[in-house]
């Protein structure tokens, strides 16, 4: 039995203006009937393979986590402190040998039969003592994510070589090249008492303060929320650096599962034609004359487009964005996602 | 003393959706501090040379026109029915010496003293008899504009040799190459009593209609209604149809006025990049990075631009318009534009 743990931390911005801080993309519908956080869940319903999952969520969304699912135990973040404490809180309050699933609430999945093929893996690694990370076969030279090289071949997988964060484009491309590396798709198998103690071993001090927050932790109609003071002492970190980069027992399983992070509207424009047949996706009340590869989204105005080439436009509330399609990391730049 | 007549005749949504039926673009500001309508005004402002402006306009625009306007006589027509006869109701309420100014109230005219030489050359050729259109050098191979074939010379202009109304794009390139060809700026100076009778002879059943219809009407609140039933049993046509067209007496002056008709969002980014250095331009809310050749209008909601290149966008109410830069003709075929 694998528990899954879903974490919630992001306060994303990188679909804005649809998603703002107060309404993360885990929790919109861009693929799909179902919200990316409905659709993490989904993918662990089985009552034979999982566990009921734990939702790790900031203060700011456990309102959403509730209206969006039933079937969950909840942590609540008082603050976000990134991967490795969250995951260190789920962690702490079971036994020692159960396997975590730990999976990110607001990436997409297309493949579900190739994900659990995945876990399936990853479960015999963990019990083996490994801390396994997901690997996702690059199609593309993509500078925004995480990169892997595949070590020894194990059993399931491979040993880690070592850990690239965001290479740059040439960098990228000769990885692409080689074959030998992947993406780290940021899911995790590993058993609770070995991430602890791995934890303890690299970070001491985030160790302590999760330890100290869980105990002086109370539960809350149906919600754990951690002690303030202590959790807040934590000095936020991701799991990748805090644990995987260092520890001895990394393993990776390589899942070819339609893996994307929606990390921009790019990324959510390419999953969306991942068909290759529509051409043209639009949400909402939108006419076209002579358009090609543009995505539009709006809440309620009607957005006409004409002539247009490779543009993504989204109307939501008072903003309105048009952007070109590579250019979707600049949008982050934008004065107006910080609310400015 | 020359008598100017504003034609504000237009229900036009070729700027839409900015211009609409109800909103026509001559009550726009869209070049300037003063709408397109006021800058017709102000044109011939000068009471040493103009007589009080005649405005005729479509009952439901009276109301802009009382509100952009103090010092006019105004004609109200019952229903639309283009401009030959919108001049002639203002043409039989004159005595027959007097020299007209007919000026369309939604184009723009960079160079107002140009405007005014020209209608100085033109005042000359009208006390001969001659009907004179405005002419304007083309700088491109417009094919939304009709042509004026130049004729042989007069003294202060050009007998008309020919009409041609939207020419494909070679034969305007043609046109262009050959140096003999102008626009027709929808402008004419003409005597009322010319006038009349060119229509009495061209298009004898209007010159009829027009007739009963200012002699069944009445003056309402310093406003001049034709009689309803009179008016509207006219067939509508264009002056350059019906008469300019059919006429020996046409005459066409030339005038390098920085015309434009601002017929599309084209013709309008043109107008506001004529000083060839606002390469960005926006009115309202907006943020750009990395764009070129973009237009950004909106009436409230923020536009964010990112990565784009030669782009229209317009944000009115409950309607946004994204138009490629050389598309803005293809506006016109959405069904939006009809309140589909």
């Amino acid at each position: 039995m694998i528990q899954p743990v879903i974490l919630c931390g992001g306060y994303g911005t990188r679909l804005w203006p649809l998603s703002r801080p107060n309404r993360p993309k885990a929790f919109l519908k861009l693929l799909g009937e179902r919200t990316l956080f409905q659709q993490a869940l989904d993918r662990v319903a089985d009552p034979a393979h999982f566990a009921q999952p734990i939702v790790v969520a900031g203060r700011d969304h456990a309102n959403l986590v509730a209206e969006q699912a039933v079937l969950h135990s909840l942590i609540v973040e008082p603050e976000a402190r990134d991967t490795a404490p969250a995951i260190a809180l789920a962690a702490a309050r079971l036994s020692p040998e159960t396997v975590l699933l730990v999976c990110p609430s607001d990436h997409y999945i297309a493949d579900r039969e190739a994900f659990l093929r995945g876990v399936a893996s990853a479960e015999t690694l963990a019990a083996e003592g490994w801390l396994v990370c997901f690997g996702v076969n690059p199609d593309r030279a993509e500078t925004g994510y995480g990169y892997i090289e595949l070590g020894d071949s194990l059993r399931q997988g491979n040993r880690i070589a070592r850990f690239v964060e965001k290479p740059d484009a040439d960098t990228a491309r000769s990885y692409v090249a080689r074959g030998d590396f992947v993406w780290n798709a940021g899911i995790f198998v590993l058993r609770a008492g070995d991430y602890l103690s791995e934890l303890e071993k690299q970070r001491p001090e985030m160790a302590r303060w999760v330890r100290l927050a869980v105990d002086g932790g109370h539960e809350d109609r149906g919600a754990f929320h951690p002690a303030v003071q202590e959790f807040c002492a934590i000095e936020g970190e991701s799991v990748d650096y805090a644990v995987m980069e260092n520890t001895q027992r990394a393993a990776v399983v390589s899942a070819d599962m339609g893996w994307t992070d929606v990390g921009n509207w790019d990324a959510l424009r390419t999953a969306r034609t991942a068909d290759g047949k529509r051409k043209v996706v639009s949400a909402g009340n939108a006419e076209l004359i002579d358009c090609r590869g543009v995505m539009i989204e709006s809440d309620g105005p009607r957005v006409s487009a004409v002539g247009l080439r490779d543009v993504t436009i989204v109307v939501d509330g008072d903003e309105v964005l048009v952007v070109a399609h590579g250019s979707a990391s600049n949008v982050a730049k934008l004065r107006g996602i910080k609310g400015e």
